[in-house]
């Protein structure tokens, strides 16, 4: 089969790759429904992270089961699935917590913009659905897997309750669906840091009361000015870079919460600062395997409709077109129908 | 009258200073009952956190009232009063959230060792007793000043819950409260970190269940060991260094809580590496003024006895043998009686 194989920064490429089998008799092997470029991808795309020579690329799927391995008890041939994009055995202490995305057995999905892939660890990784879902809700589906997910768990982690005053650092997809998440979670006041129109609007419609486009020192101070000096409840950082990472801190009030859901690159915080700050702060890898059985329900209730950040539709083999778009922040995200 | 006069690294003076007097209108003036060093008082002592010219030390306090400024409403003279080492209005946002510590007004309070003290924001700052109590409660009652104040914080900002496994790093005064803390909040393991005998007694002593001598990567293999791999729930930081930071967090599973209550000295917090390791992080200035008539009626009621943490008890003009013997660790805490 063909999959999408990155040479070197900027160099996407829709080439001959192994056609998918079953290793482990733990695995599964799926026919992509729908795939997707994810920000995270960028990052070795735009050469801000290395890459030791060809590498597969995508984490983000959902699609049907053909063939599964002989201890795979949970999972069936001809099932609809959604997966997370760290595997996990859902056994182990750390997803007995609740952080699957920190199993013993973790390995990160990293081939799935292709049209078939194999799923370590089928049984604690998919999600099955009841039915076989319509075509429409698959974009919304597809979301569940990695960014709305890691969205979620960005409201979740920055204990965002009802009424809460919420500020969100970053636009990108993540970042959106933190929105709508923290709408859902009962913020009161949801505070967008964006400057790009049509973010923006995404962003109220998923139920941003307020945007600021002042970024660094600057939106810090907007941010203390509009809530009274006080700073936000809960602060959502959804881009993983130093400055990002300062004015989340920066922007939450004493005893408020920070979460952090993007790898950060560069990123080193200085103790002291962080000290007098009084935040509490926790991220890491979303535990999407955690909420992926409610925010697929979700899903197909018709409560939420996350697929809205794909902008941007292509065929599987232009791949490498959705990373330039997004690359070029002419496409929030881009969906890769097979 | 005299007070306790920092000169220059080990140069401690027990020295003529001016008498405290009424300045603001919410001031109170207290006749110190006792006082005493602390762990963080050693930094400027150990020529590790520069000062600038003489300096004023102590800032764990309680006693009798002596006077009080004119708008004070809810302290009166003649009463026995704790304070925290940071002042507070208990009424700015920050307060009503709980983190007294970073009120609006804030002043941290450094001339406590001394005969006589004046307090700012006393009506926010200082909690009295219905009663006066007796002598021998006053160790305990000091310690909730700061060192009690601070333990219990971190023991509660690394969500000690009951049945938790818990790990102290740091075998201080407030490490050793730590200790008790998670005792007290039903902690059913507590794995204290110590290299001392006479601090492992009393951390035993205090609730510890077991003792960790080892320090560093070797610590944290300790832990695993002890843990099945997992880590412990909640570790509490209380020394405020690199490695012992690091220490926490790499000895805390994932989904855990790390808290960090002494001031970070050097310490620079890897992105990734917090990213990786999922845990929660919180801390910061202990809110002592959230715990105080929690912690004070403790002591009254006989429930804890935190003095024991006071291995010394000199007469105030000998503060400097008090700096001595806790620099080279021949004491634990020493008290001071003016």
């Amino acid at each position: 089969m063909k999959g999408t194989v990155l040479h070197s920064p900027g160099d996407v490429r829709f080439e001959t790759v192994d056609d998918p089998t079953i290793v482990a008799p733990t695995d599964a092997v799926i026919r992509i429904a729908a795939t997707c470029v994810c920000g995270s991808d960028l990052w070795p795309y735009r050469g801000l992270q290395p890459i030791e020579g060809p590498t597969r690329m995508g984490h983000e799927y959902c699609g049907y089961v053909e063939e599964v391995g002989k201890s795979v008890t949970s999972i069936k041939p001809g099932q609809f699935v959604v997966g997370s994009f760290a595997t996990s055995d859902n056994t182990c202490p750390h997803c007995n917590y609740g952080y699957q995305s920190s199993c013993t057995q973790r390995e990160f999905i990293s081939m799935a913009q292709s049209p078939v892939l194999r799923v370590p660890l089928a049984d604690g990784t998919l999600v099955p659905t009841r039915e076989v879902p319509s075509k429409e809700s698959i974009p919304s589906l597809l979301t569940t897997s990695d960014v709305l997910g890691t969205g979620w768990f960005a409201a979740d982690a920055a204990n965002v309750k009802p009424g809460a005053t919420v500020v969100v650092v970053g636009d990108g997809a993540v970042g959106l669906l933190g929105v709508m998440s923290a709408k859902h979670m009962g913020a009161e006041r949801i505070i967008a840091m964006s400057r790009h129109e049509p973010r923006q609007k995404l962003a109220r419609e998923f139920g941003a009361t307020d945007i600021v486009t002042e970024r660094g020192d600057d939106g810090v101070a907007r941010i203390l000015d509009m809530t009274d000096g006080v700073g936000a409840d809960s602060v959502l950082e959804c881009v993983g870079m130093q400055e990002s990472m300062l004015q989340a801190i920066r922007a939450t009030r004493r005893g408020g919460h920070v979460s952090f859901v993007g790898v950060p690159h560069g990123v080193a915080l200085d103790g002291q600062e962080l000290f007098f700050s009084h935040v509490h702060l926790h991220g890491g890898p979303a535990p999407v395997r955690r909420y992926l059985p409610d925010l697929i329900q979700l899903v197909l209730d018709g409560e939420i409709d996350p697929g809205k950040v794909f902008d941007l539709v292509l065929p599987l083999e232009q791949v490498a077109e959705g990373y330039r778009a997004m690359d070029e922040r002419r496409a929030i995200k881009a969906l890769l129908q097979p």
